[in-house]
């Protein structure tokens, strides 16, 4: 018999417990044990959140692959202890929330809403906005996120680039990648979306020098990693102007301290790692589906590359 | 030879001479005359803005047809001394910016963006919004602009219903019409976007009744025209809380005048008219192709349909 050990924090438990029952008869896997408590040399699953208690992945002898709740794996992948396949969480609900999170504050900035949420009475200045045909946004990073990110922009009638590590293509989208690739993709962009994983050769991809390649007034939005971007060339950067705005979802630490120069910035705004989030009913059903591949031996879905650390 | 007169604001004329110009050549029409002084009896097509000097079309007796350059004709369709063919705008920069408009300010309210851009240092509440397929948008009035917004709502996840005045069928769009079908289409409504004409039949369309239908905190956004609502209801349901905001970019009075309540109210935003404009490249294009095809005696685009005021 399969046994699901699922291994995060108890709130998560009670939020998960209906839906992924439900899944799992779904997939025909009606029987299997699912428990927050089971004798490690039982366990053929574990459901993960990488803050849970099991840190020590060795005492499970039967183990066949961890299936991660969250979309970033930077706290796991380097755990010595994990030896079988990882999977990350990639959801619909995390897919469309991201989506929609981009999109939103991409408009936002384009239609340069602020000045009206704020408005003065009487402020009657008719300026429509350009076309969105007429703006460039670059997507940092074009995996799942990226791409569904950059689809919904394309609808939009943005113009879109994208630059990932490896080449990709996107019907439609204009893609760049590699070191060099970056300066490229930035040089026109009126603004830049991040939604790279966190890994040691992402870290401060927004720097002083990439920050200057971008045309002057660019905006920056991330709901991606806190570590893509160094906070003080960043706040370096909006002081003169060289960045007109960033939105920022996702910090080095969150909640993000009180004191921090970004809560009182007049060209910050802050948002408390919203962006996106694993949503119980769609993310049980991967869950589901990657243990009925794993009792089925076939491949699982969205397998975390180990060197490459996603 | 054709003669196509002008009969716009001066300042529109530096706007759309060049590109009018440009797109006539493109049709074949590079040997008719644009003018903004003809003699009357010459004039074979006018080029028309509502508030124009020309008033009285009886004194031009080759007058073939008048392109509006507007999308509204509510302030020339009633003139009893034009006889001929009268189009409307839809030009393509039109569609796209008030999709655009649309979509931002559907986001605006589906994400709560409000509350983070007018933030306070450490205020970190990590809830993130439902998405997008779990809100309703109704758009009321499904012609081209609103059938434009439709489809870029449904793109970006929402669940999208639709109301008109005649039965219209939009793939994904649940659709409603007629006086009855308008309390069904805003019951379920958690976001109402108005895109009607202003035509007798449409005004007020938003009473104190209508608004009564929507849920309780339902928004309201208006880029369609300002007398499709009852001000006096509006600001009444925004003070119960039945209507929990309302973004405005089309008033009875425009410019808003600096004391009217709207302004100062906390839950009001007030656009100045620049969801949508005709823009002169764009538009250009349909004028040009209107003229194309009023001498080869084909069909013009975008007809108004007299007795229908629109």
């Amino acid at each position: 018999m399969t046994t699901i050990l699922f291994a995060a924090h108890p709130d998560r438990w009670a939020q998960y417990e209906a839906p992924l029952r439900a899944a799992l008869a779904k997939a025909g896997l009606g029987d299997a044990t699912l428990t927050c408590t089971a004798a490690p040399q039982q366990v053929d699953y574990i459901v993960y959140a990488p803050n849970s208690d099991v840190q020590d992945f060795s005492v499970f002898p039967r183990l066949k692959a961890v299936l991660n709740l969250w979309a970033g794996v930077e706290t796991v992948v380097g755990n010595p202890t994990l030896t079988v396949p990882l999977a990350r969480m990639v959801d619909d609900g995390m897919r469309e929330g991201m989506r929609e999170y981009v999109a939103g504050h991409v408009l936002r900035h384009h239609l340069g809403m602020d000045a009206h949420i704020k408005g003065k009475p009487g402020g009657w200045q008719p300026n429509a906005p350009p076309l969105a045909r007429d703006r460039t946004v670059a997507i940092l990073g074009l995996g799942e996120l990226g791409t569904a990110c950059a689809e919904v922009l394309l609808a939009l009638g943005f113009t879109v680039t994208g630059w990932s590590r490896s080449a990709k293509s996107i019907p439609g989208v204009t893609s760049f990648h590699g070191p060099d690739g970056l300066t490229d993709c930035l040089k026109t962009a009126d603004i830049v979306v991040l939604l790279m994983p966190n890994t040691p050769a992402t870290e401060n991809t927004l720097n002083a020098d990439t920050l200057a390649a971008l045309p002057r007034g660019a905006v920056v939005i991330n709901p991606g990693r806190g570590t893509l971007i160094d906070d003080e060339a960043l706040l370096a950067a909006l002081e003169s102007g060289q960045i007109a705005h960033a939105t920022l979802d996702v910090f080095r630490v969150e909640p993000l301290p009180e004191d921090h120069p970004y809560w009182r910035h007049p060209n910050v705004t802050v948002t408390p790692h919203i962006a996106s989030e694993t949503r119980p009913e769609t993310a049980s059903q991967v869950i589901a589906e990657n243990v009925r591949r794993g009792e089925a031996g076939e491949p699982l879905l969205h397998l975390v590359n180990r060197r490459a650390g996603y």
